[in-house]
């Protein structure tokens, strides 16, 4: 099959992968309809953090192709989303609702599992990883807006949820790649009364708008904490932040505004975040995230999906396919592109 | 007035400070009765954070002696526990309870404000910092435990409560100081099943076994990880940790034990401590706590202390006087005594 092959720094085309085939009787093999650019492959590709060469691309919504025998639930031809980790469903971590720690999981995508930027994707766990979507019959546009629940729309919930966003609350928003827009659209969806987007970028402000933000700060540092608890004005900070990008400015800057006794949901990057700890102590600001837990989320987010109550899909501001992989990529390094969504088939 | 001066590095002496007065008609000045050394104090003692010089101590109770007018609730001798920062009660940060970060408050014994290592203290904003103990005639025992409300009771219980414990769960409680004991008072209180206190000092393993430690592990760094994991047997850690140290080995094995989707309680001292932050975030772990708001905490626990249901005061294991202040303090220092008690007046 065509898939995308990650070669190093700055290099990624399109080559060829063995057609994948069940291998445990819990496997599926998935054939590949929409698949994208996560921010994280990014990190690969400009060879800040190290990847495998191989298979990449940890996103994608597919329909059933084959299922093992002990695949209860799922039957060839189903249409689905996957979660950006397989997870067995059934293990200590499992069981107490963090599927990301699943003790017989993993990602997809990683050099050697078959990645979402490719025709077929072998699932493991298949009847417990994969989320099952009614009808067939979708817009383009929702079709991106499912491809979207396979990481950043949970990605930017978790953010959300992590940082205990509720009705009426004023939080703040770091970040505004397609993790923070979507990180808006989930305070939104909970409630926030007031939501401040940080974002210099006018493309990414006017969808921060789109989405929900009701007011952008476009500074960055110690202006950007000045800008925050200026529009805030109850000079303590925002009930709630959520921490969309992951660096250490963006981590101080976080923890400045956050109110004392608030939450950061963080779902940055973390490989290179410092946490300054004694200024979060001092304030009683928890830190609450972490990796997301796409599997659970992607039932909740779904009929708010189909019913076009959110459009996470939005954030593909290129579409392309696994031909132009290479331009998929530079589009988002080079920042003329939020993200890139990649047509590989049709349902 | 006589009152414990400190004067840097290895240098604390009794001195003289001016017999405090009502300043703010918000004021009271409490007789002291009993006061204590803090772990924290030691920080300043050792030349690792710095200090003024001038008055020190933060803990105390005592008896009303002075009011300003506008203290409704409070008159000349009342028996009082002082949380060690005071706080108006009022303000945004208050009202959102998080008294630690009053807008118009602050500590005791900065150098400059009263201390509790000392004869009298004028505790601003007193109707809403003090709390009236009901009745007169105490022991020894419940003087001391009474002093324990002050910081360390409460300071462990936030560990506990930050951490999240509840009935049934496995806990591991890092640091066997006086705040660490404390923390396993707690976290038997909010229902814990086990107690795995990290400890390898006989007299404190005694004391935290009495306290409802039901393990003991004195292993370090790598080796307590192992040791925790090997013990809680479900091959993910334990259900929450309260973590009392603050050093970057104890953060470590903090992450390290902690189960993934479970909360560290923070509440050892933050000045020094490096967060692993890409383990706690991978792990989904969540990080809780800080100064603790005692003011809050005192009326909680207030009623199990006079009952005698929790007896916090036992990990005071030295009983002087300011005369002997310096021993106090070099007890500690030398890690002769757990925690020094000063007995500065009778009731």
């Amino acid at each position: 099959m065509k898939a995308a092959i990650f070669k190093g720094k700055d290099q990624v085309e399109l080559g060829e992968r063995p057609d994948p085939k069940i291998q445990e009787d819990t496997d599926a093999v998935v054939r590949v309809v929409r698949g994208c650019v996560c921010g994280s492959d990014l990190w690969y590709y400009r060879g800040i953090n190290p990847h495998k060469v191989g298979s990449i691309g940890h996103e994608f919504i597919g329909v059933v192709d084959q299922v093992g025998e002990n695949v209860s639930d799922l039957k060839k031809g189903d249409f689905v989303v996957a979660p950006f980790q397989f997870s067995d469903g059934t293990c200590e971590n499992c069981k107490a609702g963090v599927p990301t720690s699943c003790l017989h999981g993993g990602g997809f995508g990683n050099g050697d599992s078959d990645g979402g930027q490719g025709e077929y994707v072998r699932v493991p766990f298949a009847g417990y990883t994969l989320v099952k979507v009614p009808g067939k019959d979708f817009s383009d546009e929702t079709l991106a807006s499912l491809t979207a629940l396979s990481d950043v729309m949970c990605t930017g919930y978790h953010a959300a949820v992590s940082a205990g966003v509720k009705e009426g609350d004023t939080v703040a928003v770091i970040g505004d790649g397609a993790v923070g827009l979507c990180a808006i659209i989930s305070a939104k969806l909970l409630g926030a009364k007031r939501i401040i987007a940080l974002s210099r970028n006018p493309a990414r402000q006017k969808l921060a708008r789109e989405f929900g933000a009701t007011d952008i700060v476009p500074e960055r540092g110690e202006e950007a904490v000045e800008a925050v608890l200026k529009l805030v004005g109850n000079g303590v900070g925002v009930d709630g932040v959520l921490e969309c990008v992951g660096t250490d400015e963006s981590m101080s800057t976080a923890v400045s505004i956050a109110r004392p006794g608030s939450t950061i949901g963080v779902v940055g990057h973390p490989g290179h975040v410092q946490v300054p700890f004694p200024l979060l102590f001092f304030k009683n600001v928890t830190l609450k995230g972490g990796i997301a837990p796409a599997r659970l989320y992607i039932p909740k987010l779904l009929p708010d999906v189909l019913s076009g109550k959110i459009n996470p899909g939005l954030v593909f501001d290129l579409v392309t396919d696994l031909e132009n992989i290479k331009e998929a990529y530079d589009a988002m390094d080079e920042r003329r592109a939020v993200k890139s969504l990649l047509k590989i088939s049709e349902i």
